[in-house]
């Protein structure tokens, strides 16, 4: 992991020069407070990875990394806010923190600030890395709608799911890969299978993430454990158990759904159905059916081999992540 | 005023070609609901105007004037959320109809829109107005965050209130014009001209506004009148009215701001103030000092000298509107 290690010092020292004005002290602290408050830098590693596989250099490639990096905080910040998330990497959030106005208008700028670094980059790619982008921000806005629409239905198929996970998380770690690919010059065809490869090992990405908020120890993914329990997310795992579920576990699991009852209590008592009928292996077939059909895609990639197996076994490392 | 209308007749065709997805429909019909909510389009305006001073043809102008107006409605979405201000355009404002989620997120969309219109135009200009864009919009949020701060601050100065109109107003219609010259085809110079005239007018169109939410009637207005009289809202009257106040006074004005009044007492004992000290007169005086500063820079633009003329006209009718 040498190499992901040396991009990311390059990418902290971009991030150090990134400057931004004191005044007003509301609009930008939350904004310093969000971007400095570490997190896996995974977007604009991916950013340097896609170019990586076409090009050694990254000086066209560091601010754009930083764009989408911005970019994905903006979300986190107003995320935040709509699904009422105190704690974010183990710190407050910032409409916790601050209050709720604070987060709204610092993310706007924020998002501002990010289109601002995507176009510091060759003047040939600006306009195609920027239209990408924004079909790319629009999907995460309809993601985020759909998530949250999700929470008052209760006929969420799985195949609903996977496509909100995929507008959500997996449409922009897929366009941070395009995007470097792009800066890096790679053809078409190749931008469009990393594309690809970013959007199938996206999606199992986030598999991957409801899996650990079930099964990961609170420590470690910073985070209640079992939050989405708690909370009746319609993850992979409630949807699958829902599907296989005999009609005694199902009135037991929608009692546990709908009364009122102890978190722990209830987490383990749906651990123990999850348990029952096996979700989380069938979480996890799926999760790696995914990540399969999205290296098949990275495979057919005429690019660099050394950097392609350096983003193979970084995202290979990532699905075996405890947090 | 017959050329005014022929441009406003182009941009609603414009608008009417604006299609917007169905679904997700609590992030898309925000979205048609504020942009098919009337306002007076200035933004769009001033783009196409802009663009005629040195251009007839209008082609490239119609999808940034679009994206001027979607990135003003955004604002309005998310300040009203923040301002807690429950109608707009004499309709019941994002937020209250439907909830401050619905808000935050279909305004975000509307942002990323708006950059979607803006850069349909000529490649060659495509990425200065989006660097002139990205600088403006971040003004704007800094107009917002000061005109929130100066609620809770009780030294706001003359100088630091006419600070944050220009951020929070006057930097948008002074990039509109620039934008539509710059697409047009205008000289850095002639662009820039056409900037300050718009900064300038732009400052004494917040005037003017500040006046009519004292003065106006609350029919044409299509909000509350006296609605900054009672939440106290530091304008240039009231400020002005602290610089000129007696000692006397001064206290009935401070229990004015700080007791617990009947609205309509207070706002007629405020404005009965205001009289006595000539606060109106003014304030006009400022707002035409400014508006006349805007014109000059105006008469020193190389364009085309109809429709100098017919901008003219149009802002020196925006300073006698009623609402």
């Amino acid at each position: 992991m040498n190499k992901i290690q040396g991009l990311l010092r390059d990418f902290e020292l971009v991030l150090k020069d990134f400057e931004l004005p004191k005044e007003p002290e509301q609009l930008y602290r939350p904004m310093s407070y969000t971007i400095g408050n570490g997190g896996k830098r995974m977007r604009p590693l991916l950013v340097l990875l896609g170019c990586k596989l076409f090009n050694e250099d990254l000086t066209n490639a560091m601010h754009p990394a930083l764009g989408m990096e911005l970019f994905h905080n903006f979300s986190l910040i107003h995320d935040d806010i709509m699904d009422q998330a105190p704690i974010r990497r183990g710190m407050p959030s910032v409409y916790k923190k601050w209050n709720s106005n604070v987060a709204i208008l610092s993310g706007d700028a924020m998002v501002i600030k990010a289109y601002e670094e995507l176009i510091m980059t060759d003047e040939r790619v600006a306009l195609p890395i920027l239209k990408l982008f924004n079909t790319t921000a629009i999907e995460v806005c309809e993601g985020q709608q759909l998530d949250m629409d999700f929470e008052l239905r209760d006929d969420v198929t799985i195949d609903a799911y996977l496509n909100m996970i995929r507008l959500k998380t997996a449409v922009l770690l897929a366009a941070c890969l395009k995007i470097g690919a792009m800066i890096g010059g790679a053809s078409e065809k190749d931008a469009q299978l990393l594309y690809d490869f970013g959007l199938n090992s996206g999606i199992a990405f986030q598999l991957q993430d409801d899996i650990l908020d079930a099964y990961g120890e609170s420590s470690k993914v910073g985070k209640q454990q079992g939050g989405d329990i708690i909370s009746n997310k319609k993850t992979f795992l409630l949807l699958k158990a829902k599907q296989l579920v005999n009609n005694e576990d199902l009135s037991k699991l929608n009692h546990l759904i709908n009364g009122n009852h102890n978190d722990q209590d209830k987490v383990s008592a749906v651990l123990d159905l999850y348990h029952k009928l096996d979700v989380r292996k069938l979480a996890e077939a799926e999760m790696w059916s995914f990540f399969n059909k999205g290296v098949s895609c990275l495979n057919q990639v005429e690019g660099s081999a050394e950097w392609k197996q350096v983003l193979l076994a970084f995202s290979t490392q990532l699905m075996h992540r405890e947090h």
